[in-house]
């Protein structure tokens, strides 16, 4: 039996299998209505994500199973001082497979040793989020056709943001990526992913403060929110956040095949005006989260 | 593509076609047992509901469909700052339709501006409940034939009701309707109802404020709760609530034909003792609440 | 029709049957999976047990069913002043049966008195949670074969303990039961138990302050929280709890086909070491509560 705990659990051969499978969903999606009758997901959230919970519901329903679940603590036994490792063992009696989120770091990976289903890490705080790695790369792969030679731009908070880290570690298994990191200077990425990460793996990197300067480079630009919360006052906050929000006229110096990415929520980053442009990708990646969660829930039940 | 966000939306013959298609699923149920197979209702509360949340899931499992949403903000992406625009573009990727409730007036006609499918407005603040309407037009014309010459009393809180304001407007289509209006003076229907919608449309009215007055002559009672917080204080609201409270021997006074209505939650303005009597039809009208959602569904969706 | 309030609803014979079929669905679970195809189960939780309305939720869906409902107080009707009886009435239009949890004793007894679907009891503050007993009873004899000629120490707070008091007043209706009834002086069994129940039955029966004493008597321990709670003092609770957990020190002195059940959630009065205890049946209990809910679900709706 299988978990996915990381992006990087699966082996870049794995990897493809899994996209090319969620490619022929997105393709045929009547040919896998009925694939997961009798099944059934649990969704156990010990903290709120309606967007991922959703996601990872449609794609159940949409593989003709059934759903159970929670989607806070308050309404669940961990109120009752139940260890994760008890619920998923009774969980396990209950479903099939188990997507699990928690606000600690580490504790999909304690239920998934002592579950008897494959636990899915839905996001660990500020550790993991693997599901949306895995769906960052499905849709630069179904509409690039390829994840190779690409000059890709992450820009926002890459200090904090764990979707970044977990996508520049996914994308250093592939050939050609040039990586802009755009940010400012408080919240530039970790020593350890421009060390560990891009140096020892022999990628190029450039970090620079200012989306205007790069755009035209870019071929795709991963967008993500700033958090006020991050900025020690309220001046830099407002000073510095408008070098990083997206606007029709920045896209004007964007290549015309450039995409931009976000892995949603959006708050202002990127300006509502953006959203027609048919280079603005979001709501098409997160229609494609379903498919690799599709294809995902079939890999792990050994389905396909 | 078409949304509901208003009861008016629909004309008197599109409203006449939906309730008939209403009354055939009440007398065909099986025939419409798998006819949303394979679709998704997104069920967006933004604020809790319970009853109008499991009508619409009851009335989509009915259809053989399957259901996922939220049901309450803080357990959606709205506590991230996501706006309503951004969170319906994502679940057009997950459901086929969506029933919004919202706290803010305008919220889910905002939301059916970007959606990419059908949107229900399942309440918005004091604004618009449409499927109330129709519930209460559906078992009016289920129960008596047809809506034509009826006197029709409303009783309570005219003035803030919002289902009241609702039903008033949607009745003024219908020919031979009387309304009498039962309230204390401080909770009169507002001055546009009566003059832009009631005397505009010639229709006739008269405004009283005791029950006991008119039972005999109405053919039906729409009875709506009297919510404290409405007075200035206490005494007041202790003096007026009898005038307004329904019971065993103001039934004694209606004809033997009459129905009592109510959009329900009921709290006490109707006596237990009278549900008994078989001309309360309340918890009958909450029954077809589901056939009428039911037709909606099959409707929006285009597969009538 | 019939509802489900107390184990002692059902006669001896009566619940022979039930457990019969949920041996045979244990066995055979795909013969069930489309028995309640097109029916829809109401989890109607006024208190968060995520446990256990899991459980209802996976045994309906099992069986081929949906489910609908609310897992909160807040997120219902009950929070405008309606009445549970109102509130089944409205419900009995939405779903088949009804699973009813509610923080006051006796709110389900009166819900069913006006429901039109089969009510569940699925627990009433500390007054009644037939569903476990049930599971308790059905576990039992399915791991031994029959319900006879057993030693069963009950151990932790028998004085609260809601789920204790219901288990033995179901036992005392089977030969040759012998129980011994572990805990501190101050959580001793209610005198009612000692007298009415089991004095008055006739049953064999004694009172022990600590495990190991008695541990070589066993058939059945049946392991509950002594929740810190219920002590006047920390120290006492710290003074007291070490006699009354589990341990597999303490599992060393037990007979080698003695069983552990316990109704979960655990905190810490069985040490995680004694789960892989092939003694240890407390999650397969969990997932035996499955099977028999299945059978009640089939049971009540008469799909026998």
């Amino acid at each position: 039996m299988r978990h996915l705990m990381s992006p990087l659990d699966f082996s870049r051969e794995e990897l493809e299998q899994l996209m090319d499978l969620a490619e022929d969903i997105k393709n045929h999606p009547d040919s896998y209505s009925e694939k997961c009758h009798g099944k059934k997901l649990a969704t156990c959230f010990y903290e709120p994500s309606t967007r991922t919970r959703l996601s990872f519901e449609a794609a159940m329903l949409n593989l003709g199973g059934s759903v159970l679940g929670f989607s806070s603590a308050d309404s669940s036994s961990a109120a009752k001082g139940e260890s994760v490792s008890d619920t998923i063992r009774v969980i396990s009696s209950y479903a099939d497979i188990c997507a699990m989120r928690h606000p600690k770091e580490g504790a999909p990976l304690v239920a998934s040793q002592r579950s008897l289903i494959p636990v899915i890490n839905a996001g660990d705080g500020g550790h993991q989020h693997p599901t949306q790695t895995l769906t960052d790369l499905f849709t630069i792969r179904s509409l690039r056709g390829e994840i190779k030679d690409l000059t890709i731009g992450l820009c926002g908070d890459l200090k904090f943001g764990r979707t970044v880290h977990s996508l520049i570690n996914a994308l250093v298994r592939y050939p050609g990526i040039k990586f802009v990191l755009i940010s400012p200077e408080e919240l530039k990425v970790p020593e350890y992913i421009r060390e560990d990460v891009l140096e020892k793996n022999g990628y190029e990197y450039k970090e620079v403060d200012s989306l205007d300067d790069v755009m035209g480079e870019l071929d795709i630009l991963y967008m993500t929110r700033v958090q006020k919360e991050r900025f020690f006052n309220e001046e830099d906050y407002i000073r510095l956040k408008d070098f990083f929000i997206l606007t029709p006229e920045k896209m004007k110096l964007a290549k015309e095949n450039m995409m931009v990415l976000h892995p949603l929520p959006r708050v202002n980053e990127i300006s509502v005006d953006v959203d027609d442009d048919p280079r603005a990708m979001y709501f098409t990646q997160a229609k494609y989260g379903v498919f690799i969660r599709m294809a995902l829930i079939l890999t792990l039940l050994e389905l396909v």
